[in-house]
């Protein structure tokens, strides 16, 4: 085993605190771990004012490394280092995330704090400390995460992304353009040049797996930045166009055919005869090397490759786009797409004259699920089938989530599916899939969940679609994520219902069955500001700040961005998920057996009433029923009278006396709301949820 | 002369000046004086990020010091460093306050500030600093006084005060134990020891000097703290209870006489009568000196002279109350009288048995404008009047306000106005008289002038109190403060009306006739909480600000309070006034000549209606009629009609256009509003005040 980084971060830290007297905060929200209350100043604003270089030291110290045991490899997967047998039935590689509770986190915002409280989230402060996250910085949750009984960290993409032509202020982590190497904005200068990024993330990893939590990162292999260190080894592996008509490129408009609609092989057809087709793939240009060798091999080298590729070639990569037909997005000017095969997709070639045809973007050259030439590009493939293997062999990550992993060809998938679990058998991957109908796919292809529609379902509560996520979830192959909220979409709070909606949802998703709890980083502490308004957003998404907020307007994913971690709730939710954990693991069997779950029914339709039974077989007398009854509408209270016949048939369970677990209201702490034998009797307050053992 | 102290704090400041990197924050309102952009952030709190070394140096260097001139002697008065010659008519000594606008400070409050934002002012921060003010630190807040015309600095007492029992967080500086020491706690720990608080006092004297501005202080020659310095040498001073009957002590209350009715001679024989005096004057003591002249040597030199007194003579200082009859506010324990005569008061021996009668405190023998003894306390005496003196000697003062003066022996009273004037025959007396009735006996008595009734009259608006203060001031043979609030009273944003009162009265108080202008520290920010409770306050009065706010509840003159410098609308009134100043100085003759002023009356009663003409007799075609128009109703429009008949007839100004030099609100800066010879037509919106240059 190598020396383990959190160690040497520990030493780091120690060494370099000195005299300085620091006026620097943190949210009292990243003190989880009982800070020596003689070295802090807690202010009114909710900070603690501290000095970084103890701070940081003790939730190593204090928190972290006194769960270190002996002769543990911290630096591979937890499920390696537990030496972890896979059970023979029902259990794929990577099944572990169904017991998990997963936070989903983007490093350089979680962890972001304007510790000089200038009002200025800054790269160098007044110390010359980063106020955006770094894995340092992000040590300091992981207290607050357990807290939460959350023991998966989930990342947005952590590697180099491009600067070139950045969206908002400091660009978008998803515009990969050098996917083995870590972003050095995610690098802290506390620790100068004592260790690397690398060294950092590898402590950040070690620290996780002593607390028996897992890191899972986010890959992107079908996309790139258009200005990425592959560009200089392999130009054929990029689509090319000429740099004067840059601004004329757009995405080919075809009449007749309805927006957003999905490229089958009659729609190309259609979509090849059309003139903007031929005008768009007729300003495709062959690569530069294949254009001039000599002069690509001169000028490979430079410094700044892109212009002088525009300068000396007139070329520049072709910007990515949407692979369904008349999707209205303009171009993704930041990313590019990967030639996934060095011909043309054999399922089209009939519909153009492909003589001296330089490589294009289209909805079927993109869409290599569907299309494939008959050539693949098998160094790029094996190249993007090493990225999990990269990270495993250096990090010891325990899963990975897959950008648009079935828009690849199915080969490919295979390829970085199997190769990860080569290393690491119980190696867990999640499919960027949100249509719960493709969750079959996504089981043949290897997958150990999707990501669902929660966020698009569990907001729509009126409509009853929470209900429906809920009671049909069971049917799927594969998990999806317990959430109304993801990083690409409106935040819970935000929506109709608001912090209440939240509260609710928050704790319904800790029993979804099938489903895994999944928290966005933010929405603990009622964040209402979206990261992203990529998936499910009003017009006015980007604003839900007060005007006189300091990130009124700002997108996490884009620009500098703190969360509202100081608020006077912000505690509310982090104490709600202490005590529901204890209830999910004494349950968590149950949450994924078919024949252990009993949706409850009434005789009126009430769509936003969700009432969850789950039953043990056990033979003592012990409390084998556990219902979850929920009042998803956050105005008005709600009598209600579900049916519990079939449940009692299942479970044997003939008592009529009940222990209120949980409320999320004020109340006695007692149950006894059973009329008869068939019946139960339920108030629930607007929002409630309740939670009883039989 | 002596080396400028204002100098060495400069020196010292850079000496101390380091490599510390600060998070030190100051209101941004502190910086009227172009501080240098680059050495400070501004936070989105209105407040500026800075080193303190660096801040308070560069207001000294680069605002203070440019204005020095040679050979002038900055530690004397203003007037004897500019060898003033009194102008022979109708000029006291000390006049020079009738064309000053004077700012009235509490040094600990006003230039208090939370720097290191902990949420709490501390005397002793993260970086050993004091949050609570000094005059170091109150240098700073001289560009603001003087954007604001401020050219007198009056101080709220900073002598010694004691601690002992002390009222609220911090005790009251009237309180005093030592009138000739400064209080330690004004001393800046910023400075250490290389200067005494005496020398930091200086600085500041100096440095208003420099800006031509004055200085006066708040000196307390009636009353003194129960534990003070004096009692050591001269027990004889004060008045003496048992210590073990302390508790029981009060102010008697006597059947029949109406509440805080004056202490008649009449009135005098029926209090003596009553059996509570009896029982009330029966408490006292003779001191410990007189009792035992061997035990009180042997202790009067130790520690704790106080506990010492009590334990071998069983004895207390007796706290002192109202010298009215039958005000019903307790005694006031932190305070008590000195004993200005040897004897009883003549007025009154015969209506008691003064055999074995020790010395009592009562409404006559308190009371020594009205009741005076055969016998002064000579030496006390002596000391009294040598209070300002002191200050003129060690600090070069300008002027003082005597606390209660009205009530010392008049002979007393004499000695402190001509020994001052002796030293300074421009120094200025301001008389702690509060009824406009008796500025003809503070005129008497040398005063220059009163401080008035402004507080209760102007806020009054409705009843007509204002115009009446505003229109009948020209009688008074002195000038009163033209303000609506001191530090004693509620404050003008918290009066029904709130900030545009505030406004309103601020910005017609700079020309009301006969009128200093005087503003409350704290006033010019529209702070809403009182500094005191002490007079004309409501009920709730200490709870004006919010619950949330850290100073809820909270009085300066006792409590670590910090003005609310940095709210939204900071700026507004110090911006106002900042224009006004100009004005103000063109016409300030004008002011303070009781011919030039004449009232515009209407022919409706309109009590908010206040509209104030000054003309001028010049030869020249320039316009010579200032006419303040303003309408004192927060809430609704005025359209009126005054009669400027009288004016015309005075001035001979026929001209029917005039110049709108300025209004509290928005629109048009023309005024042609006359609509015949003898009428002006006059909108004036809610609270507006217009001023106007015929």
């Amino acid at each position: 085993m190598k020396p383990l980084m959190i160690e040497k971060l520990l030493h780091v830290l120690k060494s370099k605190q000195g005299n300085q007297i620091f006026n620097y905060t943190v949210p009292d929200l990243w003190n989880c771990f009982d800070y020596d209350p003689t070295k802090f100043i807690k202010t009114n604003t909710n900070e603690l004012l501290v000095d970084p270089f103890d701070f940081y030291q003790s939730v190593i110290k204090d928190y972290i490394l006194p769960n270190k045991k002996a002769n543990v490899d911290y630096q591979t997967s937890l499920s390696i280092s537990n030496n972890k047998v896979l059970p023979k039935r029902n259990y794929r590689g990577g099944d572990w995330i169904k017991e998990s509770v997963v936070y989903s986190t983007m490093i350089r915002t979680s962890a972001a704090w304007d510790s000089d409280r200038s009002g200025v989230l800054e790269e160098n402060n007044i110390y010359h400390m980063t106020e955006t996250g770094s894995f340092v910085k992000m040590l300091s949750l992981l207290p607050l995460l357990q807290k939460m009984g959350v023991d998966t960290v989930y990342m947005l993409p952590i590697s180099k992304f491009s600067l070139k032509d950045k969206k908002g202020e400091l660009g978008s982590p998803y515009g990969v353009s050098n996917f083995n190497e870590i972003d050095p904005s995610l690098k802290d200068p506390l620790i100068g040049e004592d260790m690397t990024v690398d060294e950092e993330f590898s402590a950040f990893v070690e620290a996780c797996h002593i607390l028996n939590m897992r890191v899972m990162i986010d890959i992107i292999p079908r996309t790139n930045s258009v200005e990425n260190d592959l560009i200089k080894d392999y130009p054929e592996w990029f689509y090319w166009i000429k740099a004067d008509e840059y601004t004329q490129y757009k995405v080919p408009f075809i009449d007749g055919i309805p927006n957003t609609t999905s490229p089958t092989v009659e729609l190309m057809e259609k979509v090849y005869q059309h003139e903007n087709t031929t005008r768009h793939i007729n300003m495709f240009q062959y690569n530069p090397k294949e254009q001039n060798p000599t002069l690509w091999n001169k000028i490979r080298n430079k410094k700044n490759l892109s212009k002088e590729i525009e300068k000396h070639f007139n070329l520049r990569i072709a910007p990515a786009f949407s692979d369904h037909i008349n999707d209205l997005q303009p171009p993704w000017t930041d990313v590019t797409f990967f030639r996934m095969y060095n011909d043309f997709p054999q399922e089209t070639v009939e519909f153009l004259d492909t003589t001296n045809r330089a490589p294009y973007i289209l909805f079927d050259t993109i869409k290599s699920n569907l299309y494939h030439g008959k050539e693949p590009n098998r160094k790029l493939w094996e190249k993007l089938a090493d990225i999990v293997p990269s990270y495993q062999r250096r990090f010891g990550i325990d899963g990975a989530r897959i950008d648009m992993g079935h828009a690849l060809p199915k080969k490919l998938l295979d390829m970085i599916i199997s190769k990860a679990r080569e290393n690491d058998v119980d190696f867990c991957f999640i499919a960027e899939e949100l249509q719960p109908k493709n969750a079959e796919f996504a089981y043949e292809a290897g997958y150990n969940m999707i990501i669902g529609n929660g966020f698009t379902m569990e907001p729509r509560y009126f409509e009853g679609k929470l209900q429906k996520f809920f009671y049909e979830s069971t049917k799927l192959p594969l998990p999806v994520f317990a959430c109304g909220e993801t990083h690409d979409t409106p935040r819970l709070a935000a929506r109709d219902g608001y912090e209440q909606l939240a509260k609710t949802l928050t704790v319904l998703n800790m029993f979804m069955p099938n489903g895994v709890p999944f928290i966005n980083s933010g929405q603990e502490v009622f964040e209402r500001q979206p990261m992203n308004t990529g998936l499910d957003c009003g017009p006015n998404e980007a604003f839900n700040l007060n005007e006189d907020d300091p990130y009124f307007g700002k997108l996490a994913l884009f620009d500098r961005y703190q969360f509202h971690y100081t608020n006077d709730r912000r505690w509310e939710l982090p104490d709600i998920l202490d005590t529901l954990k204890t209830i999910r693991q004494k349950w968590i069997k149950q949450l994924f057996q078919k024949d252990a779950f009993v949706p409850l029914t009434t005789g009126d339709q009430v769509n936003t009433f969700i009432g969850l039974a789950y039953y043990k077989k056990t033979k003592t007398n012990s409390k084998n029923v556990l219902l979850i009854l929920a009042n998803a509408n956050p105005y008005h209270e709600l009598y209600i009278r579900p049916n519990i016949h079939q449940l009692r048939e299942q479970s044997k369970n003939t008592q009529l006396s009940g222990q209120l677990l949980f409320s999320t209201h004020e109340g006695p702490r007692v149950f006894t709301q059973f009329t008869d034998y068939n019946n139960l009797d339920i108030h629930l307050g607007a929002g409630e949820v309740k939670i009883v053992e039989l």
